[in-house]
């Protein structure tokens, strides 16, 4: 189980585990000497071991296998599922219990594949999991927000997986975004992200690759190494709206984006994320530009931005661009 | 050279480098298979070796050594000191030269000491260059905000040293901290660190040690295990206003937290940074509260914090305050 307690000064939620381990060092997600050990035994994700994890939420079959997309809960949630809120006060300071769903979506049956390597069909199929799943929890009234995320390779199991996450609360980098989109409409009376790619297809310096549907581009002020955006060209808030038409091209963009990292920088660690306006309810931003962003996960400068918030850049995002977009 | 981009959503500024290398590797900070390589050869901060760094801006001695502390510019800086800010737009973005200042601290003659294992006295001269520097770097009516940083070990060398950073804008962090405190005090007429202080002090459990001018606690919604702040008891902006009683009190402190950091997790990667107020100026926050926050730099769920901005953290701080405090 876990609590979400408020930062008192910038009012940021934090989510803080309370099990009961026995010395500090269970505590550590990761036991000295510090690096991430390579589990042991069978993989929790492959076929024929459905039974090492819990019954799952959602199964999409192709082709006369068991399974080709497995979405299960996470049996480490960061959010629960059960419960109340029981927002209370504790001395100065805001507490309440993590309620929210936290799922894992295994993408593919092969435990070496990656979005890279896949056949554009599995990405469409990993697409429609995620898509059933939010349209599935957008009906709970307790969650405000979603997010999909991607580490690859994963860090606990290198089989190919995703977590989708139902939030009771805004995380802050959403708010900001939801607050800069909003302020640029009152004054523009446009949408930023619309804007951008406008400016993005005519300056064509930073596009790595334009489909019919989606722009995949570095962005002018990336914060990391090859950062890169997957925007749609059509105004449209959530990501769980989108078409099977769109899905089809988006799949094509993202095997197209991960092949050219994996050929260009050896098969660099990276995280996916899918931004997504808050549910539909009197959180929702029809203002909002729903939009995939993703970067390296090389690690470098984190003391500085975490204590600046301040991102630091060495790769300009016009020379990445160029050098994703050469690649055959 | 650097520029500083604007990131028109968010609106935060981000320092993309524009170096001209050949490769698209040349970029990263790290190479394939992306693991920091220990760099060859003799450590350029190892006395004897002073040649190998760019002329020293302080320098400290003691007890007939060369030098105690060094203070030099940094090779590879984030911020350069030379030029105008020539803020232009570029297209519907803004862009503007990173014009700052970048100074490593040698912090020992000692290649293979650290916080834990120096003397307090040796500490005592650090925190004093760094109290010289910022005077010093205070006259510089370019700069907005100052920034301590210390990652153990270093990432390119393992000599102990830390970085000085002047900066030509506000970062994003410090500016929501600084909202918040003048938040809290429009609404209480307190501060809110003040505040933190008397609750952490009545409550006791989150406490790891008090000393006759500092609070070392572990922050009630401590965002990373075993999350540490030291925060002076009395109210003061500027962390460079300290007074020798003040540094010699705080000297004892931090030497006495990193040893048992040191006992208690098996000499863990941390980083270490002061929050201090934006400079004398029009900037400046009589309101704010100068303090150190320290974090173990393990790495895990980055992919999701960098995400959302939502923090998860498996080590409640109760446990991390009461197991840090049992350090013999």
């Amino acid at each position: 189980m876990a609590e979400l307690r408020r930062e008192p000064v910038t009012r940021m939620w934090v989510v803080v585990t309370n099990e009961n381990p026995k010395g500090p060092s269970d505590y550590l997600p990761f036991k000295p000497p510090y690096r991430v050990q390579e589990p042991q035994g069978p993989c929790a994700f492959c076929p024929g071991n459905e039974e090492m994890t819990p019954h799952e939420t959602l199964s999409l079959g192709r082709d006369g296998e068991k399974w080709s997309v497995r979405v299960i809960p996470n049996k480490f949630p960061f959010f629960h599922i059960e419960g109340d809120f029981d927002r209370r006060p504790e001395g100065m300071y805001d507490v309440m219990e993590a309620i929210g769903a936290h799922e894992i979506v295994v993408e593919t049956p092969g435990h070496d594949q990656s979005l890279a390597t896949m056949e554009p069909k599995q990405i469409e199929k990993i697409l429609q999991a995620y898509r059933e799943r939010l349209i599935d929890l957008e009906k709970d009234q307790r969650f405000q927000q979603f997010l999909i995320l991607k580490n690859h390779p994963g860090v606990f199991n290198r089989h190919p997986h995703s977590h989708i996450l139902a939030m009771p609360v805004i995380p802050e980098r959403m708010d900001e975004e939801i607050r800069g989109t909003l302020d640029y409409y009152q004054r523009k009376e446009r949408c930023i992200f619309c804007d951008i790619l406008k400016e993005e297809i005519s300056m064509k310096k930073r596009v790595i690759l334009e489909t019919v549907h989606f722009l995949i581009f570095s962005p002018f002020a990336s914060r990391y190494p090859f950062e890169t955006w997957i925007v749609p060209k059509a105004h449209r808030p959530d990501f769980h709206r989108i078409t099977e038409e769109e899905t089809k091209d988006l799949s094509a963009g993202i095997q197209s984006l991960f092949y050219s990292f994996l050929k260009l920088l050896s098969d660099p660690p990276y995280s996916l994320t899918f931004h997504t306006s808050p549910v539909r309810n009197r959180f929702h931003r029809p203002e909002y530009h729903w939009h995939i962003e993703t970067r390296l996960r090389i690690g470098l400068r984190e003391g500085f931005e975490w204590g600046t918030g301040f991102f630091v850049n060495p790769t300009p995002p016009e020379d990445a661009a160029r050098f994703l977009r050469e690649v055959e």
